[in-house]
């Protein structure tokens, strides 16, 4: 039995393995939650593209969710959501690397070394990292763990010497940081030993809430998951925010903004039917129950394959399992092999003498 | 061929590699250069003697020694040169554990799963560190391994279950942030993972340096080597600080806080001498000239048998390599034995699933 089929151009790749011809991507995601749309729109898409053309290492970054220290069942869980949804939206496994970070403990280890040429202030002065240390700060304390994960992400790139990271505008000056850090040990040794990796730049969409908030996320209870079947979809899709100045159906309301109609944007491909809905909208000739029941249909006709799919790999976990074993044991091959460079290269191969 | 012996009763002891009736001591130094009087009477005294009665892990700490990020060359030749010293004093690496701390890269990897349940608070407010960051601050930057060197000296003690910890007073708030941590983590995973392990509090001596100054210490220029030759003691004792009050023989000195007598108690054996110059130095009896002589002549045969083990050793590269790869993989062996129990306590087995 074969999973039902979404990716059919994913085998004209060239075989994973060697990886020796196409230019490396790192990517990733916190193991907090099962995903969302938020996901397929601001990286799913776009990771399902690139897998085609580069050999993509996606990593389950379970070392780096400290914040999450208290709750540790749901990252446990969350490594396996995780991966049943990138199955599902078609992430050819064989194709890419599933990468569990902790069962690759070498990111540890090089995490470790680029501490030595990393001042701290390059940490304290990070603004996305301060400003995610005060919102921790605020609710206890800021684990030693979180303070270092940019850091450990710098090792997540450099592990694999990726050619390419993809990210969105606001990510620049992490990688800046990541090819400051490759290139201060280079010439620290005097080798090339990371070559200093380029920043993929793409229009990295952020899906808004089904409350209109800026982002979608689990916390805010705004999201709609991958995984959700047809009657909660139907429900969060009718409890959506839509235009606040619109009291009646006859009103004239606004499409800019609104969540429904950026939903509509993203997920219905009937794009007759969309801009319709929208003059007949702003002309105040459709009520808000039409324009989310044609919503929601859009949605589940876009979700049905990817829950078709969910279901296969929830009822067949051994094919999950050799998801996850046979990326994770090839990076942790890769991760060898460049931690042997960076021995080779400080010379800390004592017994060698 | 064998060495020269300098530790008769060592094979008294049980032999090592089971280790399941002899307490654990965990204790260690950082490769930054040779050893000198002052680590003799701190420390390997002490360890020459633990040694009989306690499994003993001695680390050689090369993660953390990242305040010499500048003088590599430095770290990687002091890694050598302690295990010639070790060997020299007669720390038996048969009976004991030559750990490189590198070549047992799960310190790196504790380190990080550790930095889940440490508040960075922790670490900010300790005296020790923060004093050190300052002064490394006043000459550069502080690297981001060295803020993190405290929580991995947390990890080289629990890697393998350390009963007790040859500490000075001064340290004791180090053992219990150990103890803390270990506490934090068998709590939150229901289990004891991590025994609380002990200080063992000793009378830690500290060396005064030949200047006087309160430390030995290669960059201060002050210090004796236990590999330093006849001529260099000879040397160094005839221009060491003595009593700055006295400035001919025949004026009264002072015996008290005078290097010299501070050194004369420390590693000349024959009291009578001693006590003779002492009391013709505070009656102005004798000249600095004679003290100093027969200092280097007690100091000189003190080194005699340690330079006489360490030239054999230097001559014979294998058997240090071969305690170094004997210790070190031991370690391994221990500290992925601890691993598999942290990663079966935290369910992080995720394959097993």
């Amino acid at each position: 039995m074969t999973p039902p089929d979404s990716t059919p151009s994913s085998s004209d790749s060239s075989a994973s393995g060697a990886g020796g011809e196409r230019k490396r991507i790192l990517t990733g995601v916190r193991p907090t939650g099962a995903l969302h749309l938020g996901h397929y729109v601001g990286a799913l898409e776009n990771w399902i593209r690139l897998q085609r053309e580069y050999e993509c290492f996606f990593l389950i970054a379970d070392y780096q969710v400290s914040d999450y220290a208290d709750d540790f069942d749901r990252v446990r869980e969350s490594v396996w959501e995780v991966a049943l949804d990138w199955l599902a939206v078609g992430l050819d496994p064989n194709n890419s690397h599933y990468t569990i970070e902790s069962l690759v403990p070498e990111h540890a280890e090089l995490t470790t070394w680029l501490g030595w040429w990393t001042p701290l202030g390059m940490l304290e002065r990070n603004p996305t990292l301060k400003s995610e240390m005060a919102d921790l700060e605020a609710r206890g304390s800021v684990p030693v763990a979180f303070f270092n994960y940019p850091l450990m992400q710098v090792a997540n790139i450099l592990m694999p010497k990726a050619h390419l990271v993809p990210v969105g505008d606001d990510q620049l000056p992490h990688i800046e940081m990541t090819r400051e850090i490759a290139r201060r040990f280079n010439r620290k040794f005097d080798r090339e030993v990371f070559p200093e990796p380029d920043a993929l730049v793409g229009r990295v969409a952020r899906l808004v809430g089904t409350d209109g908030d800026a982002k979608m996320s689990k916390s805010r209870n705004n999201a709609i998951f991958l995984k959700d079947d047809e009657d909660t979809v139907n429900q969060k899709v009718r409890g959506m925010f839509t235009d606040p100045t619109r009291l009646r159906a006859t009103d004239p309301g606004h499409v800019e903004g609104n969540p429904v109609f950026i939903y509509h944007d993203a997920f219905n491909p009937d794009t007759d039917e969309v801009n319709d809905l929208k003059e007949r909208y702003v002309a105040g000739k459709v009520g808000d129950v039409e324009v989310k029941q044609k919503l929601a249909k859009a949605i589940n006709a876009f979700l049905d394959p990817i829950r078709e799919r969910r279901r296969y790999f929830e009822s067949h976990p051994e094919e999950v399992r050799a998801a996850l074993e046979r990326g994770s044991t090839y990076s942790r091959e890769v991760a060898q092999a460049t931690m042997a460079d960076v021995r080779d290269a400080m010379q800390t191969n004592y017994l060698a003498r």
